[in-house]
């Protein structure tokens, strides 16, 4: 029986071999050492697994991508014989997949599960770790596996074996415990050396609010407890910058009861910094070529009903209110509104291509449970813009929006990106042609960009190819922020026409960008990359001016002044307080200067600058620290630094 | 019998002398020739009327403030008189009185009136005054009345005297027309020399869409022709500058049907215009001490019920949309949104004044028949702020809003206001102490402002004493844009306080203010002023360049980016076009400097420019160019020239 190698090799085995049996052949003691399960074919199975026919067989080392998978999914198992080793049989298990970041497993309990529970349970999974029980595989009859979860009294097992109507199931087993589970697993438990219980949430059984609401355990695992570590510390970082915290700290931006979850109320400071960025982004586009529009909030249903919104998003808006006996619904999109200014003359060719754009708050419907501060909200703002053009300005105008796509993120501060390339879903409108030619539009773009990317095969929107950008924060966390959407419906829907240079009509391009996606979520981005302490061109209070003693309160006035007149986006501190607890306030805010003020600075018509981190600068006049303060700017903006 | 004059003078006449016999004792023919009715004590006269008790006596010439509408009321029965007269006594007469501009009256007719017809109407009119049959009133009782209308069948009449209930009426009589009337009249239709059958448009039936539809034809009429051609002129010269014609040929925003009407979209230039507006504003304000803030459009309807806002003015407010069982109303006001920002955490005296300020676009019902272009709409941006503060605040907060609101009016070349004081109405809240002090206060800001002011005595809004500022346009037509609210309402309704000096809670002072109101009214309104001309620093277009020949193009294109990085809002126009057709389309769409290049201005380097006007100023370099629109946005941003 033949197997190939990753490297291509040839290698022959008996029938019936293990895949444990057949690494001592295949690969060096080292490298077994590491291996925790192998791939056949496709096909992902245990050490202990026969090999019963030809395959291509790869092992999976504790380095392969998969690995980490197989190890926390087995740290659900464990975590699963941990509960029901300390709280009872009783105790009915759901689910326990591997996900993200660990793992969870899911416990149908009548009494709540306690911080000091999730404590226990940890400490029992590293009891059972030090058992090192192997975990076993059989194969049974959906009967038989049924009779055994019903004699052990785990309905939900009962109930998914049952739904499944498989003939034949996989069973999975570490000391007493059992599992429906298709595996494959770990050899035995004791490569769990770094596992972690990390919280606990209510889930619904099969995530249907109708069913019984579980607990939800999660936890993670790793194979080196350095990473472990890391991680850990990684979300303990993250805790620190979550947007949240730090928006009531800073207070940037609030969300009340009265007015309603899922709508932000921006608090000056955080008003402030959206106008930069407003401002930033506007002045961008207008350099681009790009004109502005404002549209209105709302819109008749029937234009809802034209545009397809009803049909294909209509869960996702809001319900609609009359006025005179007519319907109208908040906006979930700007599209039909800029169509509608399209649509107010005739076009020709010789206008093409038009780049309209507007940051234009939209409205949807998100369940009150998903809400979560700036990043899921019920209302936010897009930073929008479509561009109505002939086909063959497709690839320039993707070229030129990548452009000024990635010269935007990188003035926040991003330059780490994951760019995909999604093409035509099964359920599609538009020609092969079409589709053929935007998408080699979007790839040949990517390419002179030269960018890399991935291709998500069939992950376009029904209505055209797109470009995806996830940016990646400072601890290394994607956000799904820019797309780049083709679109061939609404133009159609909407019967958008343009005379050509053939003195005919045609049917313009459409193309819908969002570099920023929604303001709201990516100031919480923001917020959470910067920690709060955004670069000088961007935040909010630029520098903080503070006296000594009361005799410097005049000069410092006047300094106030002065750099307000410059430019400067500065506050005063002149209370009657210790310079050090002045200095502590300003460093919670994170604010980038303060300007410290003594007898000395008075008589050398001076401030002494000190960072937020505690570093100081030389002592400097008025206009050097203006002139510091419109440099930072002029820097921040152009993206040549992100201080 | 004794009158007194407007003198002072005591005159004795004998009781029962008509108002006309006694002017020939009382004043100079001349002064009597130009009389058309009096004044007895508060009553207006006619001339017939016979005095019988001793009064404070007035004549009414055709000066006084008061003779345009006895003219306009006459003139109005004479209509009726000519259209009885042409389209037979079935016609049936509703009602006729005076308004602002002239006056009209309500037919109900089976056919509708003909343009036609209203030329035949104007003739009937003039021919009836050159008849000059008296106006003669005649007093008599309710039943005697009816009986009469009832017999000439006008049971309009009939009906208003059914429901007036009166004991006596008073009819007056022209020619072979009756009409009920409270009078007075001009002595005879001679004096009609100025009319004008204005246009035609339809009324309910004492304004009530549930009864019959009328046919109104409005006139106008003044006593001397001259003050009507002058009129006329001004109404063709409004309709030039009518911002709907001017916002389509501009294209600066649209409305559609499909959208919804009331609902503005913003077309780019338009766009780029309330830019720059905003832009303004923004800067203004935080030069000024305001901080921004953006709210949502939607908030629970709870809040609503808070604020009070569902009790008085519900019906303003869009019907309400549910979210997960919770009703949501769209906001006509962004006030209860500042309050939740406000109250986000304690407040100390300290912070205060608090000036907080918002672009916020609002939602308010109108009937579609009372939308109008961007004067009247659904959807409207407030450039509102909020300023919370101490009573001892008041007076200084004022003043520093009048002093901005009108630097920004000049800004926008309004330097002519009426201004408006308006006192506590019988229904209010909030005690006399608060009352007494902020009206002392707003009264106080406006003599320091060194601006006149009348009082509305009364016509305060509930909450508090306001301020209202009306603009005159360019035509003399007054614009209610700016507006000062002191609130005592709210901050009790949303338990507001703050920590005073003395460590204890306080209820803080709030304001309310919006300089232009709205920014789609205010921009309607700077559209009709300059004729859609706007000065340099807020037209959407500064310049436009035109090359003669092809053989300028490259030269043209240098040029365009010149300017365009020097910050001029530039536009080409390279099309194969004779030069003096360009130059025409430029001058359509009003667009300041037309920028000129043959080949000797390629030779030399420079532009030739022309202005809107036809003007030329004398060839400059590009350079030279830029820093005269600089100088410009400079000048008008800081209102120190409107150009």
């Amino acid at each position: 029986m033949s197997l190939t190698l990753p490297s291509g090799e040839q290698k022959t085995i008996p029938a019936g071999t293990t895949v444990a049996e057949a690494l001592k052949e295949l690969v060096s003691n080292k490298e077994r050492k590491q291996t925790i399960a192998a791939r056949l074919d496709d096909r992902l199975v245990d050490l202990s697994m026969p090999i019963t026919a030809a395959a291509a067989f790869a092992p999976i080392t504790i380095d392969s991508p998969e690995a980490l998978e197989i190890l926390r999914h087995s740290a659900a198992h464990v975590m699963a014989e941990a509960v029901l080793a300390l709280f009872g049989k009783e105790v009915q298990v759901a689910i326990g997949p591997a996900i993200a970041d660990g793992f969870y497993y899911d416990f149908d309990r009548a009494e709540p599960f306690t911080p000091d529970d999730l404590a226990r349970i940890e400490e029992k999974m590293q009891e059972l770790v030090a058992l090192a029980a192997p975990f076993s595989r059989e194969t049974m009859s959906s009967a038989q596996a049924i009779a055994l979860f019903e004699k052990s009294g785990q309905r939900y097992k009962v109930e998914l074996l049952k739904d499944l109507g498989a003939e034949t199931v996989s069973l999975y087993r570490q000391g007493d415990f059992v599992d429906l589970c298709r595996g494959p697993h770990l050899p035995h438990a004791g490569w769990l050396k770094a596992v972690k219980v990390i919280k606990l949430a209510g889930a619904y059984w099969r995530g249907d609010e109708k069913n019984q609401m579980l607990q939800r355990i999660y936890g993670t695992a790793f194979f080196d407890p350095k990473d472990l570590k890391a991680y850990l510390l990684q979300i303990e970082e993250a805790k620190k910058r979550d947007h949240r915290k730090l928006g009531k700290e800073l207070e940037l931006f609030a969300v009340s009861d009265q007015v309603g979850p899922g709508l932000i109320l921006w608090q000056p400071k955080g008003a402030l910094l959206r106008k930069i960025i407003e401002d930033h982004w506007r002045e961008e586009h207008y350099k681009n070529g790009y004109e502005l529009l404002f549209t209105p909030h709302i819109a008749r249903r029937d234009m809802w009903k034209t545009s397809g919104h009803l049909d294909f998003y209509g869960e996702n808006m809001f319900s609609p209110m009359e006025i005179e006996e007519v319907s109208y619904q908040l906006k979930p999109m700007n599209c039909p509104f800029h169509i509608g200014i399209y649509n107010t003359r005739k076009r020709s060719y010789r206008e093409f291509p038009l780049r309209w754009c507007e940051l234009g708050t939209v409205y949807r419907f998100e369940k009150t449970g998903a809400l979560h501060g700036l990043m899921r909200v019920r209302g936010f703002t897009q930073d929008d813009a479509h561009i109505f053009c002939r086909p063959d300005h497709l690839e320039e105008e993707i070229f030129n929006i990548l452009d000024l796509n990635l010269h935007i993120l990188k003035t926040f501060g991003f330059e780490s990106y994951e760019v995909y390339l999604s093409t035509r879903p099964e359920k599609s409108v538009g020609s092969d042609e079409h589709w053929d030619q935007a998408t080699a539009a979007l790839k040949l773009a990517l390419e002179k960009k030269g960018l890399a990317y991935a291709i998500d095969p069939g992950e376009g929107v029904f209505y055209g190819p797109k470009i995806d950008i996830k940016i990646k924060d400072v601890l290394g966390r994607s956000w799904q922020c820019s797309t780049i959407q083709v679109d061939f419906n609404l133009p159609e829907r909407f019967e958008m026409t343009y005379t050509g240079e053939d003195g005919k009509e045609h049917q313009p391009i459409m193309i819908h960008r969002a570099l920023m996606g929604s303001l709201e979520r990516f100031i919480g981005v923001l917020i959470e990359h910067y920690a709060g302490a955004f670069p000088v061109w961007l935040a909010p209070a630029q520098a903080r001016i503070m006296n000594i003693t009361d005799a410097q309160g005049d000069y410092a006035e006047e300094v106030y002044a002065e750099l307000r007149r410059g430019g400067v986006r500065v506050e005063k501190d002149l209370r009657n307080e210790k310079l050090n607890y002045k200095i502590r306030e300003a460093q919670m805010q994170k604010i980038p200067y303060m300007l410290i003020i003594g007898d000395k600075e008075v008589e050398a018509r001076q401030v002494t600058v000190r960072l937020r981190n505690g570093d100081n600068l030389p002592a400097m006049s008025i206009p050097e620290f203006a002139a510091l303060i419109a440099g930072e700017n002029e820097a921040g903006r152009t993206g040549a630094c992100n201080s």
